[in-house]
């Protein structure tokens, strides 16, 4: 879907430094153009935002993962949005292919702080009017705003490759790595009509000892399915306990590839035969060898639009099976 | 623990009409008397509150669970909240031990309100400065306010219950009856000791057909463990599976019972050999008969006079497994 | 009036349960459709509200009495503002007929709340843009909002009602059945060129007793006037004392017709020949049998379309005797 | 009473310009001392506020009516509560013996700001954190402010004034000079146990012609009632409309005497044996001759002190009949 | 530039009472007629505001300098910002060519208030979307705000104006008449090519006692120029120095005349060959008779154009030397 | 001044990682040890941060300088504060040695953000109660925030020592290294009754061209004198134009001293006898040879117990020449 001319005259896009080749693709996508800014760090960590076309009166969109190095990431969103909000744009529409921090979205432990709240707080205070976002970790995150919050989905992506490569016979099955996951496997199984399982801890998550699966895996194909691929631990530990109970292949998806730390290493070594991931987040360092990457662009792109065009996005949410010709 | 005579002199509790029994039993356990309101509902529905004693300068405590009927139940509290704002409190506590509309905690479908989220707002808005709640639906409930919320937890309760009945040993295994409560199964079966089961729907939740069990429980006996016990559906369609695929005993237990609608003859009917929940929601209505409840009372007891005396709330979340004598 | 072609592009109305009837009457009169939504309450109180059309981009007006019972009501709205605003409505425009806890304007006594200042927070937070409301019990309601607030008078509906019925003549006087209802029969009396009368309490309106005529009603034809008809006490005794007074024929009017409770029992007693009030309030029960409901719908119905079209609302509030033909 | 040794540590009381003399008798009436600080005007009008002693962690009370200049007074006001917060003041607690602006309380035609509601948002946002005035205009300002607002009643000073004169006699009515005010002239009558009357002018109060009687003063002493006495028509006019119907003595009570415009040459000529106002406003200009002035310093100064120490400031309302020895 | 019609379909103008000269050219250069109110000031000090056609759904400018008497400027600008903003009108730009309080921005001794900071916040609150103002006496006043303020800068009007006079040659230098002001020296400097020289006071600018000038003026022409003239005592103190430093020739200039107290007479008496200031501010005294008006409202008139049509306002600040014809 | 035994039991003070060093010498100052705490950064960028003891009811103190990296403190400290709010902290104040951000406080290009605000909007929507800084940038950034701020000056401790040197005879001249920071140059100058010198830049200061002296310094001892000390080249550049000049020595002090990029290379090739700074900011890398470090520690633990202790702030602002004994 392209805007059309009327709605072109209206809106910009703008991409910050984090992940300028989803921006570029975004751009592609919707058929317009990024428009010209300098965001430059000095020597002494600051960052100062200079936007190098009028935004007086237009409907602005800013592109930005606040992935690695996040705070930076996030400092520079809000500078541009403070900047936006003060040369007079008529809104201001934050697309965020990655939400860092979400996974602190709760008091785990006596006096922790909720940063997935405190970074809703900024944003708002900032003048974000909307955000756009991509298979955050809670869905609860949304209630953290009280301005609107559109979360795009990645699994009818991850369903459609899957089912063009034939992995939605009897044989398969969806597992979620941890237990608190299991809702996102749910999800995907039930694109693909596919049984699924789990794997536990005993310790809990944190410390991935004694893990055992609930549920059938021997001889079949397995399906891991995550939203955050971070340090690589949940993948690699899960493929050894399902190789262990007799899985015969295993893929794994994630919405977001971080791959920090020890990750790539780790994941090389596992016994996975693909890793499919979204462009969500850009990375410096290499990633693992058998990883595809899936592009968020198209589904991003659209909803840009639908949204300056005053459309519903709920029909991106729909997943149909397309046969491939 | 029971207040020092410094604290006293500085707070008041008071008690709307949701739940009296809990809070005379908070009364009781802190030794602190329930203050004087009458709060009317006229013929037209509106409610009117006076209360009849100074809370000028004091900490107000005001108990009530939004439980049934919860438009009520609400705006009896925030027209409480109100008054004491009104008439200088020093500090508006709410003790919720029942946080009704917790589940409309995300937009499930498109252009579905975050009703918890709205609750919260009015509750901040009205002039709440603290909220000390009990078991929340989702733990990131916390982080839709930005004051400070204590949500106290009731898995240990009923740990200690069926460590007391002998229900930690080889034999029995601890069932999420529904795949979005895995973590709540997780935590109870930590504390005893045990492993863990999932009862999934290949529809999700909702329609609850062609349920089945990952994991083993065949020649067990079986805790079944939610948040929310409300029509009784959940339980009592899982019992069932779980009879089918060989469990020898079951139980049952809920933080919160609302036993809506036809949950008490549908549990009557279950094969269920003991349901637990806790007198966080008083109920008009007759409940199962082999409900038993295990107070909160002294739980959040010990946690207002914890807050009242700037003390840490955090040493209520251990468990130490008690022996009787 | 009826909205222009691009008026109706740009606005959708939608009701919720309180009062269907007016929302239909208003739809008729402006030309625009009702909206399509579904509102369940479920067996454990909770209100659950899906709207079934985009709103993304739209003016949306809400027709919404806060009426019997008036907290589901209440919340009710707040929870479809909330879901608008999060599905992204370009404007949320509460249209209430009825403005409930409107009484509670003031601390009476000590240690009060003042409700109707607290609803008035509750739909600004929720997200209401602008309110237009009939006969607001006291005008300084207004004050309680910083957003815009259209509020639209009955008086000229009822005046013209009482100059088609020749009740404008010399032998006829209009009376405030209480002393704080002054200005309401004040207004009356000068469009019908009309001198007034007032009942006084010795002991204030609360207790009723000792009621006596302040002004001169003997010999003549009498009409009462006064906001909010509830209970029927103040007119039901008003009558008595105006009939001991030698009044000859009396008529009643109020703008809002609850009859909650006794009220139409005693007012079929009551020796009143008529009481008019708007269809600004749905009642399930009987009404008197002599009573006339005048449809606001109109005057509302052209406010909605002024707003929308960025017209002055001012001119609706004046009054020309329309001769009948 | 006076404060306490240990409250006097906690709090200052500080006045500003518009009347030194009610804030020294407060100060005469709690037994502490008035603040030091200086406040200059500059030749281009700013006002520049200095406070010559510490407020760090002090309860602040700063004595301040709104009246003539009003905007100079409301400014000096505003500054102040602005030097206090950033001085970190405890709490910052307004005494407003008169409130400016009050009367514009609602958009009584098209187009027309809320004046006292603005007035309420400034004195907020600056940091005011209770409000003690007097005798509002309408009691329903109260709701135009989230903070705790303590409106004093003046009505039992006068009561009590009226009962020493033995002015509550069966030849005595209370007479409300307008319409708008009958709510006040009812609570005078019900200390004294008398009727009441109203003056009702038949183009509404603007225009004040064509008045009249409503009720019966003809052989009466009467007592005229109003809140504010501002440029005396309303008075003079009624006292005129008394005299023709045959009232034999007139007595004038009104809480805030600004006597502005000729009101004092137009009250030394009407036929009013004496007016009665209280000190909530310093006037530089000449008074008419039969003016008395009760003091509400001991009025305030209690209620100063009662809310400092945490006491409930209800007591204030009641009135006893206190006879002279 | 003339406003296109289309434009001028959505935006009205009206000018309050503290400058209606400026606002005449101002209507004048944009083709716009200024709206119709009415502004009253009542005995009581209160003012009363009527706008006299409708504002609902348009963009109002309303052009009000804050200057002498500055209160009630001040609070004839909120009170209309406050009937506009319940009049639905769709934005509220104050046009403020002088903005009062502004150098009281930071506590300069302890416990003083910041005005300027407290006088945003009251703009803020009652309901001002934008702000466009006029040479701001420091420029960190926009960061007062969180609203977009454009803050023009009359420099280049004073460059022109020496330019056209020829004073930009080897034998001129510009002076700050005080060390606060150097950089409004610099700046004039840059345009013109020009070197600078300050006067410093040994005991600070309050005193200006013991002033020096710092930099070289023997022989030379001089422009001094500083943004606020008052009450000329600076200017006046200067120009002294300067005759005694060998200076041969003074001019002054300043954004914003005053004028206050004695300043004519004091400028009238100094050896100050020109003075000029812009129309920022009308002053009701005489003015010294050597000071040349420049008129800033050509300056305005495209800025409320550029914003209107949401055009950038950067081109405004860019200097032109123009060659006279 | 060492806080009392009570004030100890309601205060804690918690360094964060941006500059231990100070913290420990305030917590050696005031006697109060530091809090305990974890901050962690993950592999991802992401920070933790766990209290390790109850802050409950407790006044918080938070030490971090937002020197570089700006981006990771500032964060740190937003999160810190989100975690005590939430912990229920009394009061939350941040001491802040180096404010970050300080000099983007102004929009000083079209479309340039005004960073300074958006961090002090930051800090007071997570939760600061009040802000504890040394030597803002400029003064006006006190008014981006609405809570209280002290703002503590340096200059009288560089006074103290060129005192002590004996650099305040008539040979010194205290001089300005650009035109912007004459102010500050004129503070320390009356400190030591010195004249002030300034350097000034045909084409401002960014570019540092064409620098020349405006005053004397030939044949003189000189000290330059700036707030930040971020690159050198300000000092750097200003030493080689005084040394072209005929300055004889040259002293420099700074408050802040970033020395970043190549700031120490720079600075030990410059001519410059002595560079003085505080140690409110803590760097990793060398810094100049010559370079002296005078702690701030002192007045900054002065400053928190005179706020603790409710005693006013201002004494510290005094300069007393003390002898060396």
């Amino acid at each position: 879907m392209i805007a059309t001319q009327t709605d072109k005259k209206q809106m910009k896009i703008f991409s910050l430094n984090s992940n300028p080749e989803i921006a570029e693709r975004i751009s592609q996508e919707t058929g317009i153009p990024l428009g010209k800014l300098s965001s430059r760090q000095f020597s002494d960590g600051e960052i100062q935002i200079n936007i190098e076309e009028s935004v007086r009166g237009f409907d602005i969109y800013i592109i930005q993962a606040t992935s690695f190095p996040v705070n930076n990431h996030l400092m520079e969103l809000l500078i541009m949005v403070d900047a936006c909000k003060r040369a007079s744009a008529n809104s201001i529409n934050v697309v965020m292919p990655y939400f860092g921090y979400a996974r602190q979205d709760r008091t785990a432990a006596p006096r922790e702080p909720i940063t997935a709240k405190l970074v809703a707080n900024m944003l708002v205070k900032a003048g974000v009017t909307r955000l756009l976002t991509l298979d955050l970790h809670a869905v609860q995150v949304q209630g953290f705003f009280n301005i609107p919050v559109d979360n795009l989905f990645t699994i009818p992506l991850f369903a459609q490759h899957y089912y063009d490569k034939g992995l939605c016979q009897q044989d398969v099955v969806v597992v979620s790595p941890k237990n608190s996951g299991v809702k996102r496997a749910r999800q995907l199984a039930e694109l693909l009509d596919l049984p699924i399982a789990i794997i536990d801890y005993a310790q809990d998550d944190a410390d991935r000892e004694e893990g055992y699966v609930i549920g059938d895996v021997a001889g079949k194909r397995v399906i891991m399915i995550d939203d955050i691929l971070n340090t690589g631990k949940t993948f690699s530990e899960a493929a050894k306990i399902l190789t262990d109970e007799g899985a015969t292949e295993i893929y794994a998806a994630a919405s977001h590839g971080l791959f920090a730390g020890q990750a790539t290493e780790l994941l090389n070594q596992a016994n996975i035969k693909e890793i499919v991931v979204t462009d969500s987040v850009a990375t410096k360092q290499a990633i693992p060898d058998n990883t595809l990457r899936l592009s968020a662009s198209k589904l991003i792109g659209e909803a840009i639009v639908r949204i300056q065009e005053r459309k519903p996005v709920s029909p991106l949410f729909d997943f149909h099976k397309e046969e491939r010709k």
